[in-house]
C-alpha cells in the first residue's frame, strides 16, 4: 500500500479537522476494547489489563463523538469468524449512521503468528522466521495473514516485532526474529510488504529498545547508550520504514537510560519522522500512555502523561482511552497543551483512514459480510505454515542417527511430545486467548509431534510417556519415560517451553527466565534417558535458546524448533524421518549459561573470550549454525574490487555445491569485521545471506552486492558513517566458522549515511 | 595535601618545560617497571602483563632522559622493606645525579587493602569499608597507609577504587565499596583525605564505568547511557575530586557505548577538568593506552593509541612506556600531534612533582633511608585493621544461636576455616604477589578463623575438618566434616572465596563468576552439614555477595565478612562469641540468583517486582541490612521544614535508643524517593547515614542536614538538576525496611547543580 497522502485526501482531512470539536478530535485518537468481560476468566492478555481498564462503557456511549479504533474484536475471546465480522460490520454501520462525521473505526488485531483469531492458521513464531533466512516466504506468509484480516474487516495488524534479541532470558524473545539487526530488518520488511500488499496496515513494534531490558525482565529499564540504540536497535525499524513503507509504528514500553520512549520526542518524532520521513501513525503499546504516570512516574497524572505522549509523537492511545479522552481534553482546555498537537495526531489518523478508504463509507458498505470469503485457515495458508516450519527446523547436532533408519521400536517421550500447545507461541490465539477458555476446541487440525511421528513412521511401534511436566518439579513420572526408552531402539525426547502470558507459561510476554536450563525437571528427565544407553534424539520446542550444551554431544542428535506452529509437528517428524532435509540456521546464539547473559554475537573483542577474564562467553552453538543431511562445499570467494569507495558496494561471490546425495538448502552467510574504527566494532557481523536450494551435485554461484551502508556505525560524533580502512570478509557456516576468507579496503573520505544509501544486499543466484 | 599550584612552582615548571627536549618530556610521561622478571613464576599481576611488556631494559638506559614514574618497587616481588627503600633511594640518587634535569621519579604502589608490600599491615577489603559505614575510621586507615608509603619513599598510591557495584558477577566487586554512589563517595573521599594527609597522592580508579561491564566480565563493554554514567557512576569521583582534593585519577579500561574511556576527552578532560576543575594528573590504567590498539581496535597502531590517549587527557602512561615513548615521539615529529599536548601533560606531571618537592632534590636527600622509621605493620595499624574488621562483619540472620552460649564441643569446618588467605582480597600483597612465591613467609602475624575461635573459646573442645576446597569438585572429604559436625554441639562452617588474579581465584581481578552459588561444592558441603541437625553457624568470607538465600533460614546464623584482613579472624570469632556486637550493614544487595543480575537497589519501579514479569529481582537481604545482639528503636522523625527550596537542605532528625542489654552500634539510614520526576528515578535511594554507638538504654538524637543536591539527577536535557515536587522520606533498617516515614515538598524553580552545591550530608549526633 502507498503511504503517500494525495493532495485531494489531504484537503479533505484539513476540512474535516477544521470542523471538528475537541471531543470529536480526541475520539479519533483512542480505541475501544469490547468483550474483555466476556472471558469469564480474568486472564490478562495485556499487561496490567485489569488494573488499567475500568468497567466497560457501552459502545454507543463511548463512540458518541466517533471512534478512532476498535481493539481486538477477534482476539479477545473466541468468536466465530463470520459472526465476528457481522458484529463488526454492525459497529461500523452504527458509526457511519449515528456519529456526526460518519467515520468508521480503524480495526486492529494481533497477528504475530498469524491472525490472532479463532480458527485462523497459526504460523511458526518469529524466531522460526529468522531461522528460515527466507524473506520471500515470510512475505508470502504476511500476504496470507493480511488477506485473512481483510476478509474480516480488520485494517491493521500489530506485527511484526522488530526488537533485536539482546538477552535470552526475556520472555518475548520468541516474538523476535533474530539477534542480528539485518536479519530482523530483512525478514521484518518482508513481513510488512506481505501484509501491506493486501491493503492492511502493518505495525512495527516495539519502537524501540524493549528487548534490551535489565536482566531480561519484562518492561525493566533499558541500560543502553545512544550508539547501541542507533547501531543495533534502530536499523530494523529504519529498513521497514524506508524499504517496507510501513504505515504504523508502536512505541516501546521501555525507558532507555531513564527516559520512557513514550515520552521521547527525539525518537518518536526526530528519528522516525524527521530523519526517516515516516508519515503513518504512531500507536501506543497497550496502556503505555498511562504507564508514564503509573509505572514510570514521569508524569504526575494521566493528563500530564497524555500531554507528554502526544507531544513526543504518539498519535493514538491503545487499547482504550484512559489518557487521551478527558485528561487530554483538560490539558488542551487549560492551555497547558496546544490544540495544534492534537490536530497533528488527528491529521495522521485521518490521512491513514483516507488511505484505507474509511472517510467515504456509506451504511450499505456495512450491510453484510461476504461469509463465503471468510476462511481463516485455507489450505494455501496451511501450506505456507508447513513450508516455513520445514525451513526453520535447526539441526544442532547429529552423530549420524538422523535421519532415522526405519527403527522398529521408538519411544516418544517428554512433556512436549503429545502437547499441541507446545507448537505455538504466546501470541497465537490458542495460547494467548483460548487457554483461558476451557472446553473450546481450537478449530484447527493440529498434530502433536507424537501424532506426526506415528504418521511419519507407520511401520514402527511407538510408545509414549510424558515423563515430566514442562514446568513442575514432579519427578515421579521420569521412571515411566526411562522404562519406555529402555525398551526402545531409539528415544525421541520432546522437551522445551510452554508459551503463555504473565506467568502462565515458561516463555512469552511476562514469562521471563531466571535460569536458561530447560524449565522444570526436563534436564533431569533427559539425563535419566541418556543413562539408559538408548540413543536419544532431543527435540527442543522452545521460545528461546536454552543452555543445552550438556546435551549436544551426549544426545544422538539435537533438533531445535522455535514454536513451529500448526504444521510444525509434521516438519519435525519429517526432519527426523529424513523426508525433510533440515535447513534452518540459528537466528540466535545458543548460550553456555544464564551467567553469560546478556550476550550478542555482535560484540567487540572484549565482549568475547579474553585473557583478562577467567570466563568465556562463547555460545555452545553460534549464530548461523545449522546442520544438513547433505554436505555443501563453498569455493571461489571473489571480491569484485579490492578497493571500494566508502559510498560504494562490496560485490562478493562464491560457489556453493551440494556435494552430498540429497537435495537440500544451504544458507550462504557473508560476514565482515571492521579492522580498525573510531569506535569499537563487533569482531564479526553478518553482511548478507542467501538461501540456496541445491539438488545433489548441483552448484550455484551466489553473488552478494553489499552496499557499504551495511558497515555503517555511529562515529564519535554520533554521525552514522562508513569509514575508510580494511574490512575482513568471510563466507562461513556460522559466525564462528569461516570457510572462505577475503579482504577489502574501503577508500576515500568518511561517508555520512543518509536515507538515500541503499540498505539491502542484492542477491543473485546463478546455477 | 594541597593540589594548588603556587605561582613560583608554576614559573619553575614553565621554565623547565621550555628547556626540555621532546625525549626528556616524554620520559616524564612514562614509568619503568623493574623486577618483574625476578618473580620466576611468570604470574600476571596486571592484565596481559607478559604479552604487553617486552624484555626488561636496564634502568640506566631507560632513564637516560629522566623518568616520570617508578612502578611498584615493593609490590612486584617480596622485598625486605628497608632493602627496598635503600634500592629505591639509589635509583632516585642516580636520577638526580645522572640525568640532565636531575628530577627524581614519582614512585607509585598499589595500596587498596593496605600498602601492597611485604610485611605491611593488610586491612579489610573495600566492601568491608562500605559495610562499616564509618568514614572517620576509613580516613584513619588511609592515613596509616599513607604513612607507610611515605616511610619507604613512595609518593602515590593506586587507590581507592570508586567503581559503583553494578553486577555481583564481576571479579573486582571485592575492590569496590558499595552499590550506593553516596556510600562510595563518602567512604572513598575519607580514604583520599587520609592518604593525602600524609603527603602521599591518592588515585581514584577507575574513571569511569569499569564496574558496569557486560555480564560482569572483566573489561567487557559497558552498555550504559550518559544519564546512568552521570547520575550513578560519576558522583563518587566528583566527591573525591571536589571534597577530597585528590591529586590523581586513573582511567578505566572500559569502553562505554563503543568509546573507550582512554580515548574519551569528554570524560577525561570535559568532566574531570572543565567541569570539576581537577588539576592533578590522569594516569593510565596499566597498558590501557596500548589497549586502544590491541584490544579496543580504535587505533591502528601504538602511535595512534598514544595520540588519542594524550589528546583525550591521559597524562602518564603506566606501567611502562609502550606507547608514550617512541610511538608518541613519532606522532609529534610527523606533525600528527601538536607538541602542546605533550606539554600540557608534562606541566601537570611537573606541577605534581613540584607539590611533592621533587623538583629540588639533591643527591644527599637520597643518601640513606631512616631504617628505624620503617615499620609497615606497627601495632597502631593493626589496631585500625582490627577495628575496621569488627565494624564491618554483617550478621545476616540469627535464630538466637549467636552469640554462642559457651558450647563444649564445636566443629569448625569448611575450606576457609583454617586458611589465612581467605581473609584477604586480591590486591593484598599476600594474594597478589606472595601466592606466586612458594615458601616465602607472609611476614605478618595472622590467625585463621579456626585459630581465632580456639583463642576465643578456650574452654571448648574444637574439632576441625575442611570438608571441601573452595573451588574444586572434590566431594570426598564432605563426610569428614559431616562427622565432625555430628559429633559437636555446634558447627561453624567457614566458606566463601579465595581471592586471586586472572583465574587464580574465585574472586578478584580476572576472576569473574558465571554463577552466584558458593564456588565449588561448598553449598553441597553446607547442605550436608545441615542434614546432621547440628546447628550450623555459616561464616561467609567472600569478595562478593553470593546467592545464599537457601541458607539464611536453615542455618542457625549467617555471618558475612568481606575479606576482613589481617585481624579479620579475631573479629569474626569475637562476633561469634559475643565479645563484639556486630554492627556492619550490607553495602551491596544479597542477590536471589545469578539470573537476576545485573541488579542495583537503585532501580526505578520497573526494575523491581512488577505484575508484568513473572520474576522478582528482590534481594534475599537488602542493601543496608545487618543484625545486632541488641535492639535499636527509632522514633520521632522530624523534618525541620515541610517545604524546602530546591537549592536548600532537608534537615531530618530522629532519636535512636539502644533498647537491649548490650552496647552496640546502629547505622541510622535515611532514605528518599522522588515521587514524580522528569526521568525515571529509583524507588528508593540512601540520602544519608550515621553510625551511632550506644550503651544499653542510651538514646541519641541524630540530625542529618541533607543538601538537596543529594536528590539531583540529569533531566531530559542532561542537565543535573533538583526538581520541585514531593519527596518521600524514611528512616529504615535497610533500603527495604522503613521504620519512620515522612515527606517533604521541594519548592521553587528547577535548580541547576554546580560545583558550589554542597554534596555531603552534615551529621550531628546529640546524646
Amino acid at each position: 500500500m502507498s503511504t503517500d497522502v494525495t493532495p485531494r485526501a489531504s484537503t479533505r482531512v484539513a476540512e474535516l479537522v477544521a470542523g471538528m470539536s475537541l471531543e470529536e478530535k480526541l475520539a479519533q485518537l483512542v480505541a475501544l476494547w469490547e468483550g474483555r468481560g466476556g472471558t469469564g476468566e480474568g486472564g490478562d492478555v495485556a499487561p496490567m489489563q485489569d488494573a488499567m481498564q475500568a468497567a466497560e462503557t457501552a459502545f454507543e456511549t463511548f463512540a458518541a463523538n466517533g471512534l478512532g479504533q476498535l481493539t481486538r474484536p477477534f482476539g479477545t475471546a473466541p468468536v466465530e469468524p463470520v459472526d465476528g465480522a457481522r458484529k463488526l460490520a454492525a459497529r461500523q454501520r452504527w458509526l457511519v449512521e449515528h456519529t456526526r462525521l460518519g467515520i468508521p473505526a480503524l480495526v486492529h488485531e494481533e497477528c504475530l503468528t498469524g491472525l490472532a483469531a479463532w480458527k485462523a492458521t497459526t504460523f511458526p513464531a518469529p524466531l522460526s522466521w529468522g531461522a528460515s533466512f527466507d524473506p520471500e516466504l515470510i512475505e508470502e506468509m504476511g500476504a496470507a495473514i493480511g488477506a485473512s484480516m481483510r476478509s474480516l474487516g480488520v485494517h491493521q495488524g500489530l506485527a511484526p516485532v522488530l526488537d533485536v534479541v539482546r538477552d535470552a532470558r526475556w520472555g518475548r524473545v520468541e516474538e523476535c526474529i533474530s539477534e542480528d539487526p539485518y536479519v530482523v530488518g530483512t525478514i521484518g520488511t518482508a513481513y510488512v510488504r506481505g501484509v501491506q500488499s493486501t491493503g492492511v496496515v502493518a505495525t512495527l513494534k516495539h519502537f524501540v529498545g524493549y528487548s534490551n531490558s535489565r536482566a531480561g525482565r519484562n518492561l525493566a529499564p533499558v541500560h543502553a547508550g545512544p550508539r547501541e540504540v542507533a547501531d543495533v536497535l534502530l536499523p530494523p525499524f529504519e529498513m521497514a520504514v524506508l524499504d517496507g513503507g510501513v504505515d504504523s509504528v508502536m512505541n516501546s514500553y521501555a525507558e532507555i537510560d531513564g527516559l520512557p520512549v513514550a515520552a521521547d520526542a527525539a525518537l518518536l518524532t526526530g528519528v522516525l519522522r524527521s530523519r526517516w520521513g515516516f508519515t503513518g501513525t504512531v500507536v501506543a503499546d497497550y496502556f503505555s500512555v498511562a504507564f508514564l504516570h503509573t509505572l514510570h512516574k514521569v508524569a504526575g497524572d494521566l493528563g500530564a502523561a497524555a500531554a507528554q505522549a502526544l507531544a513526543a509523537g504518539i498519535d493514538v492511545e491503545l487499547p482504550t482511552g484512559n489518557a487521551f479522552l478527558e485528561p487530554l481534553a483538560e490539558q488542551v482546555r487549560s492551555g497547558a497543551l496546544p490544540e495544534a498537537l492534537v490536530d497533528r495526531a488527528l491529521e495522521r489518523v485521518l490521512n491513514q483512514k483516507a488511505r484505507l478508504g474509511l472517510l467515504d463509507r456509506q451504511p450499505e458498505d456495512y450491510a453484510d459480510v461476504d461469509a463465503a470469503a471468510i476462511d481463516l485457515d485455507p489450505p494455501a495458508h496451511r501450506a505456507i505454515a508447513a513450508r516455513l516450519a520445514e525451513e526453520s527446523v535447526v539441526l544442532l547436532s547429529n552423530d549420524g542417527t538422523l535421519p532415522l533408519a526405519s527403527p522398529d521400536r521408538v519411544a516418544v517421550v517428554g512433556p512436549n511430545a503429545d502437547d499441541t500447545a507446545a507448537l505455538f507461541g504466546c501470541y497465537s490465539f490458542l495460547n494467548h486467548v483460548l487457554s483461558l477458555h476451557d472446553g473450546v476446541e481450537p478449530g484447527l487440525e493440529i498434530a502433536s509431534v507424537l501424532d506426526a511421528l506415528r504418521a511419519e513412521l507407520p511401520d514402527a511401534t511407538i510408545t509414549h510417556a510424558a515423563g515430566a511436566d514442562v514446568d513442575t518439579d514432579d519427578t515421579s513420572r521420569i521412571a515411566e519415560a526411562v522404562a519406555a526408552a529402555r525398551a526402545a531402539q531409539l528415544c525421541v525426547a520432546v522437551v522445551g517451553d510452554r508459551a503463555g502470558l504473565f506467568g502462565r507459561g515458561t516463555s512469552g510476554e511476562g514469562c521471563d527466565a531466571d535460569s536458561l536450563e530447560l524449565p522444570g525437571v526436563q534436564r533431569q528427565l533427559v539425563e535419566a534417558l541418556l543413562e539408559t544407553g538408548t540413543p536419544i534424539v532431543l527435540v527442543l520446542l522452545t521460545g528461546r535458546p536454552y543452555a543445552v550444551g550438556w546435551a549436544l554431544e551426549r544426545c544422538a542428535a539435537v533438533v531445535q524448533a522455535f514454536f513451529p506452529g500448526q504444521e510444525g509437528a509434521g516438519a519435525v517428524a519429517g526432519v527426523l524421518s529424513g523426508r525433510i532435509n533440515p535447513s534452518g540456521r540459528l537466528p540466535v546464539s545458543m548460550p553456555p549459561s544464564v551467567g553469560a547473559q546478556p550476550y550478542s554475537y555482535l560484540h567487540p573483542t572484549l565482549g568475547g573470550a579474553s585473557s583478562v577474564s577467567n570466563l568465556d562467553t562463547a555460545p555452545v552453538r553460534p549464530f548461523g549454525h545449522g546442520l544438513s543431511y547433505t554436505t555443501f562445499t563453498h569455493s571461489d570467494l571473489r571480491i569484485a574490487a579490492s578497493q571500494v569507495p566508502t559510498d560504494g558496494a562490496i560485490v562478493a561471490s562464491c560457489r556453493v555445491t551440494n556435494t552430498g546425495d540429497r537435495a537440500g538448502a544451504d544458507v550462504v552467510q557473508l560476514y565482515a569485521a571492521d579492522v580498525v574504527a573510531s569506535v569499537t566494532r563487533p569482531v564479526v557481523q553478518l553482511l548478507g545471506y542467501a538461501r540456496v536450494h541445491l539438488e545433489p551435485g548441483e552448484t550455484a554461484e551466489v553473488r552478494l552486492d553489499v552496499p557499504t551502508q551495511r558497515l555503517a556505525f555511529s562515529d564519535r560524533r554520533m554521525v552514522r558513517v562508513v569509514e575508510p580502512g580494511s574490512v575482513r570478509l568471510f563466507v562461513g557456516r556460522s559466525c564462528a566458522e569461516p570457510v572462505l576468507t577475503g579482504e577489502v579496503e574501503l577508500t576515500g573520505p568518511v561517508h555520512e549515511i543518509t536515507g538515500a544509501d541503499r540498505r539491502v544486499v542484492a542477491v543473485e543466484i546463478t546455477r
